[in-house]
């Protein structure tokens, strides 16, 4: 086995764990056509096991299902996969002890599920912005393999517009109300007389992960452990009748005193180094500003640069903290299985991939 | 001419400006059976006026338009109706100049629009807050007539919630993010294509207003004039696809040091003069909190006290400001119209009306 | 005990099977204050029994729980209740075996469900049109006793249209399409995931009942036995994203030949014995006929008359049969709780009803 | 000037009559990547010309607009554009001067309004359906340049499913209820107010042109004229809110006695010349079938085939006429600019065009 470079002449065998959910749905969709990856093995419960995936899914995906992912049997979520990489989307109630089983067994395991986030030898990543956290892999106690997550889908898009003002200007505080669309919440997820000409303002669970993960993610690496940040967050986490997309109206409070125009040209010309690399799932650019008064939203900019560029706009001061403005990404792509697969690539180019 | 009393004989005479509107039509519906006003007249722009109102109007209400009011003529928005309140729901763009008119010619007039709204000699008043502003109307410059403004529909369910902890507590700063419903723009207002199945991150002019007006209305009476508060507030408004009911994501420090109980209990006893006069608009209580985890929401509690209450819930601390909380009331109930008419229900208690 | 007349003392005892569902919270909402019958038991499944009702039920209702209701223990359904009435608004895989447990023991069970719609001994009712069907129940052979059905939510709207076309000019053929709101799948239902955005084509078993249960409704009772109309239906049926209110576009083939004003006639001034009777349930005038082009409309119409009366409009000759038109009724309140009720009116009216 | 083949060494330079409108932005879109044809002028009304296209254009597409196609000039709709084909989508309040305009002016002119489209000496074309209706073109009365038309958004889709129907078995009778989707009426259009939470059983004109297009369309050219076809056809139309993709209820009566199978047989076989030429905006297949009982859905095959597919489900028996099945087809793309554009192509192929 050798480490993976761009020259490989096989795709990388993935298997993808919960495949029929509906952030699985989006895995698949997103790797039926991946340059690099190929998918080796749909697996979700033992009540689907066995069917085809066409039998087993209520496929709820735009574009139709392929006749050759729908002809794939589904497996069973047990470690006797033919891949190297499994991609979770589990739902949180059986994604620990199976990732762990995974992990234990070889494979590199990375997780759209939340258990494992704040396991302090688990990489919480968003390739853009803490890479530097995969050396948490050296230490990680799961035998040969791995497990690295992704962080809450309100948290990518935050934690990227976050990023550049961080590195230029220093965060300290962050107000932010985010209106969730109901794809975050699976399938069948959220009634519809729920939220039909309605607002939920509640999701279970999630301001505690909106105020918490980008303290994980924003921390360093200091004797083969993440020091958290101490950036004080406070989240109010709302859902809106909105099919994909999330936005959230930020409010931020820095140490430096930018202007407007020092911000806005320091998000459009934030790059990382998945954009120094090419990699396939990676957007062009992180960060889009736009000038239109009543931008961003979910209608015009989900899709933005494959449904992984955060659009931003809005900016303006701010009465009680220094500004305000106003993110929309997409919470199955950016801030679910496109993030997920982001990580993966950044693994394969980093060399942690065998196969 | 005799001070109205609460034994009158006869309907005190009511008109509406700008009747066709959303608003206007509103005001139509709460009017028709109210117990101390009688609709005498119904102006519109030039365009409506000759017509029946049946025919005028575009009657957008779920309940029918009532035979009666159909019947009414519309007629032009000159100062001789044959009432005494006018109640105005015009458009910005022409209410400034037909309410000045109309009160030089002797009338009350009650205006949901913004246009006299900052004027240091008008006031802006919620019955339940600020009830000693209409002292104000002693020393106004409209000849024999007066003019009362209600407040923006964001401002009002959130003013009534902070009055009582300004009270008890202190209110200092408030961080506010509004989602507010499509009725608030009137009619044609918003389209579909915007927003079905997306979020508009932006109302012209609403963040200043709702910035700006809880500092007139919590200001004092001093030397014939207002002194403003000094509360540093933030708003975020946000346009979201919800027929009726404005929801809020409050975050606000206080003086004092209140417990969550002791906040919840201040809300739920809060009661002022409308209450204790019982006056046909008001609500049994202006605030009503609820314990369940994920209200208060639009489609439940709009109609809540007959569209008068304020829904609160959700009240925890804020790791940023003290507390978090979320409210909803009803946009062209307490927001407009209902608020509009409970004004003019405290202007006959008090006896500024004669007929 | 004796037969009910309209000057007892005391309201009649009634209960509520299934009162946690949907239609059941319905139930509740409308006979909380209701002038002859009093909730004495709200009874469900195990699961919810021994909660009280404001525990056990997620609220739906706009109006908020009442604070007696929600007090009130939720009890098995077994056939101990302490009254003479049971409403089921049970889910069709329990109704049958429960709804015979309880006419067994002597209770009057009205029935929004489907299992004994086709049932020859039960009437299947709307008291509008087939009140002779209720001597039906002297032939019952449930003990003492008895089982009355209500139609399907979309068969009520569309029967009541056409009793005066078939009573005046006789319906040979009818072509309906429904477009039916989410609440008539009940709680949780529809996903929102599945009907934001979108319309669903489908809707298991409801294209058979709209073509089959108007045969019964519209039969004559002879020989102890109903004895089917041969009108011929075809239905397509729709789920839309609408709350309330199911809306249907129907053509009609009659044997007569009326003008269209004649048939307009024959709507407004159709009226029937609850009209006669006043039965509190009951509508002032079954069906309304509207002369705007655009009309009926859920969002306008579904509150029409108490939520009990039809709303009809686009009448226009036809090129393939002889008329179209387009119906609005409430399938909540006219296509379910409310109908029911108005059928116990109806049987207390009659004298069937003890206690 | 030489007829164009296919190895045409330049673009052919293209222009778009009224592209600030919804219809227009998808010529915009379908046209800024065709592989024949090179967009060279956007005109509009006097208001938009002499802005930059960025400018004057409220963008709604969902993929961002393009940096080149927002900077080029809006012109005024007068016929000196620099191009040779004009593609309208003007509002036929001003369509039918303009479009002549242009042909006598010498331009092809393929217009998506419905001014022209009963016009004996205009083609209305759906080139899988009536490609020879073409040979009206060399009578044409408009000088050197040439008017075709394509049907309204309903009628593409209803027109393309029956088809292979008339083909193969006759087609007689249909009944068609239309759910069709608010981006058809343009934008503004469809207030939000009047959509959110409900359905609009009216939209002018529509159901005249779903019973009187198909006739022209089915119809047979004679004597350099085209002699309608009389099938009866009734209509009933409905507005959903939909974003995109109109769904219609169908009930069709056959000369013929096809089985279920034959019929889906023939569908799924269907194909004309535009999928033997393979031109750029044709569906590789016109009609495809869904087995799933729920299919077709607006949300779920809006896109298929590039939104030039027409999705068809539910066949089954009508208890009044033959068969009844469900369709959808993306009203913007098939049933407008997509369809249009396939139009130009089919003429291009048919060597109608110089330039």
């Amino acid at each position: 086995m050798m480490p993976v470079d761009f020259h490989f002449r096989e795709k990388i065998p993935v298997g993808i764990l919960g495949a029929t959910g509906a952030v699985g749905q989006k895995f698949v969709q997103l790797l039926s056509s991946h340059p690099w990856f190929c998918v080796k093995a749909l697996a979700a419960s033992e009540r689907s096991a066995g069917k085809s995936y066409r039998e087993a899914v209520n496929w709820l995906m735009p574009a139709p299902l392929s006749i050759e992912m729908g002809n794939m049997p589904v497996l069973p979520c047990v470690p006797n996969l033919p891949c190297s990489i499994v991609f979770s989307a589990l739902d949180a109630s059986v994604a620990g002890e199976i990732e762990k089983s995974f992990a234990e067994a070889g494979y590199i395991v990375i997780s759209n599920s939340r258990n494992f986030r704040t396991d302090p030898a688990v990489p919480l990543l968003i390739p853009e912005i803490n890479i530097a956290h995969l050396d948490l892999l050296h230490y990680q106690p799961f035998g040969k393999g791995k497990i690295v997550t992704n962080p809450n889908c309100s948290v990518c898009g935050l934690a990227l517009s976050l990023k550049p003002l961080d590195d230029q200007f220093g965060v300290e505080e962050v107000h932010v109300v985010t209106m969730q669309a109901i794809s975050g919440a699976g399938y069948p997820g959220v009634a519809s007389l729920d939220i039909l000409d309605n607002v939920i303002p509640f999701i279970s669970g999630e301001e505690e992960k909106v105020e918490n993960e980008p303290l994980k993610i924003f921390g360093v690496l200091k004797d083969k452990a993440i020091e958290n940040r101490t950036i004080k967050i406070s989240a109010h986490c709302n859902r809106v009748p909105v099919s994909d997309g999330h936005l959230e109206c930020v409010s931020v409070k820095l140490k430096g005193n930018p202007s407007r125009e020092e911000i806005i040209e320091c998000w459009n010309q934030f790059s990382a180094l998945p954009q120094a690399w090419r990699l396939p799932m990676a957007p062009v650019r992180p960060l889009h500003y736009f000038h239109d008064e009543a931008y961003p939203q979910a209608k015009r900019h989900r899709e933005l640069d494959k449904g992984m560029g955060v659009a931003i706009g809005r900016l303006r001061k701010c009465p009680l903290m220094d500004f305000k403005y106003v993110i929309l990404s997409h919470n199955t792509i950016r801030g679910a299985a496109g993030g997920t697969i982001l990580i993966a690539e950044t693994m394969v180019k980093k060399g942690f991939v065998y196969w």
